[in-house]
């Protein structure tokens, strides 16, 4: 198992220690998408007038629809990779049975 | 553009209106997400003995890490559907190479 780091990020100008096995850089990608992500529900008309749960739920609300959206397309592109493998198999014994069909007309010349 | 619906979703046992183009039963999975989210957390020991903006902030950045590693998912897949597309492309050139050799050295029988 990687070793455990301990990075400290700052999220709406607060300091968090996060513990955990992913490197910093990485822990630091994800702080600042948060932060972008709070920036972009603060400047919407009204916002920071609402409660602050409300403010909390809607970022979390926000964050796990990017994720249902990037979720649904990886599915999707899952799903393109199966077709693309079928067809590559159907090619590539179609191209077996062309040489075969090839070779018994004609010899291999 | 879609018609706003304006769907109640329940978030750690209260209420929230949320607007949007999204439909609902959408917005309910998307709540459920984040309840689930917040309920693992919840079950980590000394969580819910943090500051509550810490356990905000610690639930905002796993569904960011969910989002980060489903994102890296698409993008890996969109490689290989690159990669596949590449190789059906040179295999139905080749299959029309080997067909015109057949027909050049021994006409359309």
């Amino acid at each position: 198992m990687a070793e455990k780091n301990f990075t400290e990020v700052t999220i709406a100008g607060k300091i968090y220690t996060l513990g955990g096995y992913e490197d910093e850089e990485y822990l630091q990608r994800i702080a600042s998408y948060v932060n972008s992500k709070q920036s972009e529900l603060r400047r919407m008309r009204g916002f920071l007038r609402q409660p602050a749960d409300y403010q909390n739920v809607m970022v979390q609300l926000n964050l796990a629809d990017d994720y249902f959206k990037a979720r649904k397309k990886a599915a999707s592109l899952e799903a393109k990779v199966e077709l693309l493998e079928k067809e590559i198999y159907s090619l590539k014994h179609e191209l077996v049975t062309n040489q075969m069909k090839y070779e018994k007309n004609h010899g291999e010349d």
